[in-house]
């Protein structure tokens, strides 16, 4: 980029909301992927009429930008592929209403998911999206990567709680699709249709989030398991039972291990699974429930099953449920982090087949996730200075691509498709999506300024 | 349309499924905006197989496709506005699969909305979206216009409940957007952008349906008012007082005085406003809720709240809700059915304001919906031999409109744009959306022919 254009960027923005120096294009040359490229310059918006000018003048001299909030995505959604601007949204983070007669929302995209969370729960409502990154990640991101979390078997993903979005696209152009209200079937769904786009449409400058009443109470079962099948078979007889848990989250062996030596909470290092098992509701029909899931677990081989129903033992067990892609991090220099979901009975098919795979390739995989909707999170550990290690967990995660696509699966539940899935979108949805995919990315953003070089 | 065009049509679809005779162009030539427009020919496609050739032969020819299920759309999105093809997909009603593990339904569009309904009902589950035609709307027609209904304050819209469609495009091309995960992120949501695109982008010819527990059991209040005043004041209570109930829809004194006059069910027909509130869950809770609800009611001054916990006796008070519309018609010889939605507290200055309009224009205007949404059905009731009555009642339209815009709503909650609305959409989304929303039609379908002069 030459420096006439750079000073034009600055003179946007200010210098203390500009840099090209060596420190800060390193600090934003990555994200959660570990993979780096680095930006020709790094610039902060403050608000939408500077995103405005940015979007313009990058337009006019074909200048890419990657927009880009906590950098903590999984699939290089953010990462600045092409050089140019690593535009970054993290100072547009005030709440800016909370309309507790309408139940609506509206906050700048660089608002943390867990200050939202806990702000509308002060007023007694509640945000379900909770993607394990919710300390840090930003609601814009999460709306890009339309983020998922444990709760979605309950409350659905991110998509299901965007009811409307400022948007600057890549020719400058605001619009304002949808609004506040729940029901609008004005047009086609534009909304939606952002949500979910990793950055490739637009870039999202305000949001209108739909809010529910936080539910009474909640309790937290944790049940251990001597093996896998136990656990994947109590999964199913839940989903069977018409029990709608509002979380059932599955660790491995490995990931029991690795979390217990990064965080210490009395997980038994020598079961073969655990399930997390969360219901909400009403007090008087939580107990019952508690019952009921307990009992389960119990009947499908379930060493133990108990409730941790003190605010203080839940939060930590959530800590550690969070922490588990941190805690398999150490377990290895490097790992492949997939997301596959399968419909949820399969769920003991991928396990069984992914198993094989490791043993077949001589690798550690440990797998952990949302079983509750099907959507595992598949590690695979590698040391990138063992000959051949990283080209065999690279195959290895094709391989577990395949498999999710034969049980009739995704090869992304919730971390999009980014960098590094792009090579295999199509094997999923097919040549001529992929084409209407990329004639609808000209449709907004002719000059292919946005985000360019992800998804396809 | 030529002769040997014709034939060819008859020879995809064979001689029982095609006609061009009088009577049958006459009987798909409307909807229920009683608005007609006639097709060339009728066929009916059995499968994809024949939507694909029948696609393929229209788009070498230019000839308009005007999908169509029961034809019980309020906006006229399933109209053969320029001749053409009315294209039935009535035929394709085969429900495929109810995958009790997976909580998935497959069908075709054909099916009806109470006879899948029924069919996952035995099966302990639940498909929660309900307009009011649901005994003879199909899915494929619910899809196509995202439909809506009562339950969508607690569970939310048609879109919400799509997890895959098969599409055949205006070009022959059929793509299988989605599948049957709760959780996948590959690529851009075309499911949602198809869902609500009422037949404009391609003819859903199968659709993946997201199922749930069926609620243990349900409770429904008739609360009685002696203005609109109290029950909007109800309404606003309701919501914030963090009940979120499975149905809240009201009615004013017009309607149900024509209720009681189409269906005696005991409705008092000197009553200001009535609420139907219906609250759903386990055993436990809804005796409490009940209670809650009731008691709200009546310090908002509700003359009486009841409740019909004996089924027939709440089958007959949703019989008689969904009847509104019908018995509104009886009123007058015409009238103008619109469907704006407002945020939830601003009902009460929505209904005061067409109240107004409804004084200077000397019309009758009877207002029902869905007001936990703030969906209200607005009906304008006019005489078209009456010299310039019609005139009057769309003038008023247009004023109820503006007066949904002014207080952040839209144009319509749930009917769509079709043709009714297709001239106040850029009020509404303004030209740069409009534009945008064009081309995207042009991605799916270059030629034009699918549904041709909707929306826009």
């Amino acid at each position: 980029m030459d420096n006439n254009l750079k000073k034009e960027f600055k003179s946007i923005v200010g210098s203390r909301n500009y840099s090209d120096g060596e420190a800060e294009r390193f600090c934003y040359s990555y994200d959660a992927t570990r993979l780096q490229y680095r930006p020709d310059i790094v610039i902060f918006a403050e608000n939408t009429e500077q995103v405005v000018r940015i979007a313009k003048l990058a337009n006019e001299n074909r200048i890419p930008l990657f927009p880009r909030g906590a950098g903590s995505g999984f699939s290089g959604g953010s990462l600045p592929v092409k050089g140019g601007v690593a535009l970054c949204l993290t100072k547009m983070n005030r709440i800016k209403e909370i309309d507790v007669a309408n139940l609506v929302a509206t906050v700048e995209p660089g608002v943390v998911n867990a200050d939202l969370r806990r702000a509308v729960e002060a007023r007694g409502l509640f945000y379900p999206p909770d993607p394990a990154s919710l300390e840090f990640s930003t609601i814009g991101g999460n709306v890009a990567e339309c983020a998922g979390g444990p709760t979605c078997i309950k409350y659905g993903v991110t998509r299901s709680y965007i009811l409307g979005l400022e948007v600057v696209l890549g020719t400058g152009d605001v619009i304002r699709p949808g609004g506040v209200l729940v029901k609008n079937v004005a047009g086609y769904d534009l909304v939606r249709l952002f949500c979910g786009s990793e950055g490739t449409l637009g870039i999202i400058t305000e949001i209108n989030l739909r809010l529910i009443p936080l539910p009474e109470g909640k309790t937290t079962i944790m049940a251990i398991f001597p093996s896998v099948e136990q656990a994947a078979k109590t999964v199913a007889r839940t989903v069977q039972s018409r029990i709608l848990p509002a979380a059932l989250e599955f660790m491995d062996a490995t990931c029991i291990m690795a979390v217990e030596r990064y965080k210490k909470i009395g997980l038994p290092t020598d079961a073969g699974a655990v399930l997390i098992i969360e219901a909400d509701g009403p007090a008087r029909v939580l107990a019952a429930q508690r019952e009921r899931i307990e009992s389960l677990c119990r009947e499908c081989g379930a060493i133990s099953a108990a409730s941790a129903d003190d605010e203080k033992e839940r939060e930590n067990l959530w800590q550690a449920r969070r922490a588990i892609s941190s805690a398999v991090s150490s377990l290895a220099p490097r790992k492949v982090n997939e997301d596959v979901a399968v419909p949820p009975a399969q769920i003991p098919e991928l396990l069984r087949r992914i198993d094989i795979v490791a043993k077949e390739m001589d690798l550690v995989i440990a797998n952990f996730g949302h079983a509750g909707d099907g959507n595992i999170h598949v590690n695979i550990l590698y040391d990138p200075d063992v000959q051949g290690m990283q080209k065999r967990a690279e195959d290895a995660a094709e391989r577990v691509f395949d498999i999710a696509l034969e049980l009739n699966g995704t090869i992304t539940g919730e971390h999009g498709v980014g960098i590094t899935k792009a090579d295999f979108l199509e094997k999923q949805i097919g040549r001529k999506q992929v084409e209407l995919m990329r004639a609808l990315k000209g449709v907004f953003d002719p000059n292919n300024i946005m985000n360019p070089g992800k998804i396809f």
